[in-house]
């Protein structure tokens, strides 16, 4: 088969360290244009815009969009209409509504939306959710908490509205929960400690609960120096499952499972070329859905500024 | 046909304006029962809680629920699980999530759910969608300005974290605005006031487009004293529309428009009845969608404690 013709639009930090990577090790793909104000990729067309690009007559069957949830909606709309399938990165959008917007569009133009959630492809997220179709959990804890210093140096859209704050990485927590449990959860409570400097929380405590009484505590926290922690424990009953790393390393009842050694973003691409293929659209809103009811639901608690 | 055997959860200010008038001007309906801690309806079988209802016999067929939205749904999945059919008072939860499991046990155990929006059963509301299906808008204008003191007197629970605060009189305007636009629409900016006080919002002014877009603006207010206003005018490019007192009034190029004199929660029990007689559901959680979103993307001003 040809290979698809592949565009991606805001080059930053994640697509040097995850898309273009993932990219070049998939034969399906071929990278053939960049969109970007301010960076490009070594031997790949550099255009400014969006419009550029789509104006420049460059053959693309499909583009990558990566620039901040804020700017998400424009460029998907633009890469829409103009045809081509399109890959969100996470998070969709920056709100559900314009992400069933989106979801239209692509349904009219009859072309492939896929909303990414790239936790739920760490190795882990399947064979966990085998195991509690099997062993149904009652109890699970979420422990997210990692350095914002570290991993969002100079972004400033993550402190601005819409930009998630902790929510940012908690999401992925929230993906692959939303993923492994088979009930459907909701909130029940949630509190949202925001620097007095800033727009969005730096820490949040979440409390879900789904019909059938499953209690699931998450804990997210961008202050964390030192060891990162992405952690999921989950009590069935029968067993003790520890999901660590992110889903990258699985420990049922004190033993470290095998897995396979698939990576998320590489994972990601080949089911991207799969929903091409099949003209095919997967656009899951639940993660996002859960943030808002956080920020709707949460007790907003003002904590020391951010410096 | 034999009337439906009604009965209603969580007895307030809206029940006595609203609920209880309409269900006794509908020979659909027979009202059994109630339950509520501390209130109850003169020649009605009173019960303290949902539970005792339920546990007492009384044949019941179908059960408003009325309490405020953090505790909807325990009392929504307990009517539910016994077979009732559900009606809704607006918002349909304190969480999108709870409602989308809802719906969900309601279709599972074959019963009725309505998510009831009383403003869009407004006389003005289906003439100005049929009149927008002809006439494309280009700029829509939303003023919601009321005396909290007078609409909530002593209601602590609309400025705890759920309470969605200005929302709960701003939802009915975004319960219109979402019937009547052509387009579904999606927040691009938001400005949330909260009392210093309080978790809340007192004041909220929202800026929306869609697809084709559409200029939405929004301003919902809850100090204003004196003259209230529920307004909404819309510019189509060939007319201007003024919806005026939350759809009672219409007023199309300055000329008052005659409307049917139907009432809100008169139609709102006439469409139950419908739902019930076709074995169907209505939930339609777009309104609130609006709001979590708003929350989500919404900077958040801290302004005088409400006293």
């Amino acid at each position: 088969m040809t290979a698809i013709q592949l565009a991606i639009a805001g080059v930053g930090k994640i697509v040097y360290d995850q898309h273009a990577p993932a990219i070049a090790g998939n034969t399906d793909f071929k990278l053939v244009a960049t969109a970007s104000r301010n960076h490009s990729i070594d031997g790949v067309t550099a255009y400014k815009s969006m419009a550029e690009m789509l104006a420049s007559g460059t053959a693309i069957d499909a583009i990558s969009l990566c620039m901040p949830p804020q700017y998400r909606y424009e460029a998907a709309r633009e890469a829409i209409r103009a045809g081509k399938h399109v890959f969100l990165e996470k998070p969709p959008g920056a709100t559900l509504s314009e992400v069933e917007s989106l979801r239209d569009l692509a349904a009219e133009q009859g072309v492939t939306l896929f909303a990414s959630w790239h936790s739920r492809h760490a190795p882990a997220v399947q064979v966990v959710k085998r195991h509690l179709q099997q062993h149904a959990p009652r109890q699970v804890k979420v422990i997210w908490r990692e350095d914002v210093r570290h991993w969002h140096p100079d972004q400033e859209w993550i402190w601005q509205p819409g930009g998630l704050g902790v929510f940012d990485p908690g999401i992925n927590a929230l993906s692959i929960v939303t993923e492994i449990l088979p009930q459907a959860m909701f909130l029940k409570q949630a509190a949202l400690e925001v620097p007095s400097n800033r727009q969005t929380p730096i820490a949040a405590r979440l409390a879900f609960t789904d019909a059938l009484g499953t209690d699931v505590q998450a804990d997210f926290d961008w202050r964390q120096t030192g060891g990162q922690t992405w952690d999921i424990i989950i009590e069935t009953g029968s067993t003790h499952v520890h999901l660590k790393k992110g889903g990258h390393e699985l420990w049922i009842d004190g033993k470290q499972s095998e897995l396979p050694v698939e990576g998320e973003y590489p994972s990601l691409y080949q089911h991207f070329c799969q929903l091409i293929r099949k003209h095919a659209s997967d656009v899951d809103v639940a993660p996002l859905r859960h943030v808002a009811d956080a920020f709707m639901l949460g007790e907003h608690i003002v904590t020391d500024a951010f410096v």
